[in-house]
């Protein structure tokens, strides 16, 4: 079997996409059911720059929901009333998941969580020597009786709970077991080892892992920080020890540097062992809709659902893609319900770029692609990837660059007019190949005047397809970098880009106006 | 030794920041001398987005000189003549590091970096059985061929090489070993094992790692990718397994979701094992220049050196934090020439957002405290964290929301005039405390214009500290949203905070303005 036939046969049950992964994979204690613990709502939101209100916290819920996590930590009931209504409104919601709460190891949180009618909490107590001193200034047995306690008090009131030492990486491995057996004895469903910090190693949780299972009977969750990168690795390492629940969060986000990325663990749990948790399918839409609720931006270069996961630029990738895109991806992108991307930049070959083209239908004589090329190339230096108007404008550049044409559109002047109660008015003075016209427009703005007054000078069928202006920030006299886009200067469904930068964000728009116009006149027709 | 003074010892060999990685440290075979071999400006530049230009690489390759990486991959000669320059010039620019440039298996690569002056070159070729066949369409045998003819040619014109067999993890271990023993005896003086889709799991790569070093006695270098997650976690597992040279890129940039991230790989090899390889106190700051001058956003969340690595919000992070910093922290900041920063938000306590007012010189009632933090919690839902200027306009909306105060400015008109040939001129009519004034102002434009206009009005002393529009992408009817900070609307230092949102980016920005005005004055002084 190569490695190709064995990527695509996702059928499978354990579809190996490493010849070198065998021996992990074989060795696994058979084909272990793992549970998704998603703490997306609860360590997600606590993100600095994130805040959910309640209807983006439902809104998340019911896609996480149907993307198939198991259990749902939805929040911190004890933290405000809105927190604890959330959770309600999440009971009723109809979820098939399980729906939890956090709470610390105290009567008074597990009975904000009573209150809601959620029926699983989530009770932790910090056991690291740091934690005990210095933030709860308790004894290890104080920590240890008010773990237990609290866990009996929520079995009695007939909640079900997992049980969590805070910190558990840099706790006494010794103190550690001790705890996660008395709260097993209490009645916890469950212990899970937070890396609170993210200071483990795959290597170690491993052994700590297969440690705690000797005398640890009911299944074993983990928590894993990405401080030092290495959450997943971890969550996975784990797993491959013997643990059965994987505390996740969609695109990774949480505390700091975030928790294990519920897609990373999803996939390798899939595509290393053939563990199916999620339905894997829905990942792309998931992760999208996360990052919008939350206006947490993902990374481009994020594993799975970056908009730089399938995305490739340099020929030799290119190249290596078109023979077929095993080459150069892990796994087909349908499978996680994403697409491949080709871009166009300094590292494109000429394939790339004529797919481009004819996808915007701009015609391009075959004998100026070298010019092209080129002129991407240099282009590309310091800018980023060529989007569409960029590369309509770059090859425009390439056919009329060198010619020195007279202009065909002079602006000879231009008055704009805005205020309160009065209708933005524009007035423009123009010469258009050789002939004089002066005309004025309304609009919206200033902007809209200006476009409406030009269009009826120039072309009264010309459209404005997009216009951009970069985000300003600064005193009222910075500068503004404004480009357009027009389609039918000379009616033919061609489009032409311009482009102006100034301090005056209504010329600049006019000026980038007439650049298009006079870029489109300048153009070699066929 | 506790955890904390185990985490402080930073000066000591092998600083233990967990418990439970002892085991690895003690096991990893003596105090390994581990290189670092940089691709930022190869592999990391590939990354479609990216493109430098032969200055932004010299910059970032002093940086990264200055951090002290060993090797540093600065480009694929071949790929153009504007490649071959910068490898010159780098040639010229007296870097202590070893430059190297990246080549394909074939004469006309390595005589590109010949011409460079280049004395260094990182040969490759493919060895997966899917590569081979649907990429190369070549055989096994010539494979083997091309890379050791190669290997012989770049030694015989005098160049160190280091040869990689591509998408290693998906190549038949028999042959893999095969080509690297050939060309072990051609005389390559390390070779290379890239995870060129990032398939491979730890586990795995360190049984690879360990049998490759069974029978090639040159060092073992590995090239992890991302894709899966896993890229540092492999690259710090191949170590564990004897491998001695990492390649690495800064801020994890690279093809698809990257390579293996410098600072992530140094910081786990520093903190775990004691390893030292760059000067960790200037990593946030090349880091920092290499987004800049890349223009790749990195994650907030990105371990190391994200914005979020050690920033806290939440209530129970930011008293633990208070308590003691290691409490919710890896390792202290400044060890990475990083700060921490408590920000405020939904779910920020009493104590972050009184020392923030402080900073900003805000003073604001002891009494009226409860209702700001509520206002600050209902502000943050489904917004992002509350810098400077959103702070005080919460605490201001506080001070004046239930007071129905009259409003003591009133804009009664306004008018602006801009074009081409014309000072960009705005006049004002607005009733400011009952006195009716007129008053106009020109500016480099309209909005300048009016600016100046309104203080003329108000009080000249006033200044516009900022102001903000958001970018505006659409037609030329789009809205905009604008945010001004004015200072000394009452001449008492204060700062003051309007909004808008319109279609007409002049007149938003007037009333922004008016609004910022109004809510000064309606502030309650003390």
């Amino acid at each position: 079997m190569n490695s190709r036939t064995s990527v695509n046969d996702m059928s499978g049950d354990v579809p190996e996409i490493s010849r070198y992964n065998r021996e992990a994979v074989l060795s696994l204690p058979h084909a272990s059911e793992v549970s998704i613990f998603d703490t997306t709502l609860r360590d997600g939101e606590q993100a600095p720059g994130i805040a959910l209100s309640p209807e983006d916290k439902i809104r998340i819920a019911l896609a996480l929901d149907d993307l198939g996590v198991d259990i749902m930590e939805a929040g911190f009931a004890a933290s405000s009333e809105v927190e604890r209504d959330t959770l309600k409104r999440l009971m009723d919601a109809g979820l098939k998941c399980t729906v939890c709460s956090l709470a610390r190891s105290r009567t008074s949180d597990v009975d904000a969580v009573l209150n809601t009618g959620v029926g699983y909490v989530h009770t932790f107590i910090a056991t690291s020597p740091l934690h005990m001193e210095r933030k709860l200034r308790m004894t290890s047995d104080q920590v240890k009786e008010a773990a237990v306690s609290t866990v009996e008090y929520a079995r009695d009131h007939g909640l079900r709970v997992q049980f969590s030492c805070e910190d558990a990486t840099r706790s006494d491995p010794i103190f550690l077991k001790e705890v996660y057996k008395a709260v097993e004895e209490a009645g916890a469903e469950s212990v899970n080892v937070p890396d609170t910090v993210g200071v483990i190693l795959p290597r170690a949780i491993s052994s700590l892992i297969k440690d705690l299972k000797k005398d640890i009977r009911i299944p074993i969750a983990v928590h894993c920080h990405n401080d030092l990168g290495l959450a997943v690795a971890n969550t996975i390492a784990a797993v491959e020890a013997g643990a059965s629940i994987c505390h996740v969060t969609v695109n990774g986000i949480g505390e700091r540097t975030g928790n294990a990325a519920l897609e990373e663990v999803a996939l390798n749990l899939y595509a290393n062992f053939g563990i199916r948790t999620v339905d894997l399918s829905k990942i792309m839409h998931t992760s999208a809709l996360v990052e919008r609720v939350t206006g947490f931006p993902m990374a481009f270069n994020k594993p799975i659902v970056g908009r730089n996961a399938f995305a490739h630029e340099s020929g030799i990738h290119v190249h290596g893609v078109m023979c077929d895109p095993l080459a150069y991806e892990p796994f087909p992108p349908e499978l996680v319900g994403a697409g491949r991307q080709i871009v166009i930049g300094k590292h494109s070959g000429e394939h790339s770029v004529k797919g481009r083209l004819e996808a915007l239908k701009v015609r391009f004589p075959e004998d100026r692609m070298p010019e092209l090329m080129d002129a991407i190339k240099s282009f590309a230096v310091g800018g980023k990837e060529i989007d569409d108007m960029e590369l309509i404008a770059i090859a425009e550049n390439v056919l009329t660059g060198d010619q020195n044409k007279e202009k065909a559109v002079i602006l000879d002047g231009f008055a704009v007019f805005t205020g309160a109660g009065v209708e933005p008015t524009a007035t423009v003075t123009m010469t258009v190949k050789g002939e004089k016209r002066i005309v004025s427009g309304i609009g919206v703005g200033p902007v809209d005047a200006a476009m409406n007054a030009i269009a009826k000078a120039v072309n009264p069928n010309m459209t404005l397809e997009e216009y951009r202006l970069s985000a300003m920030t600064g005193r009222s006299d910075s500068m503004c970098e404004m480009t357009v886009m027009v389609k039918n200067v000379q009616d033919d469904g061609q489009l032409s880009v311009g482009t102006a930068v100034g301090l005056d964000v209504v010329r600049s728009f006019v000026e980038a106006m007439i650049n298009a116009i006079n870029r489109d006149f300048a153009k070699i027709r066929e």
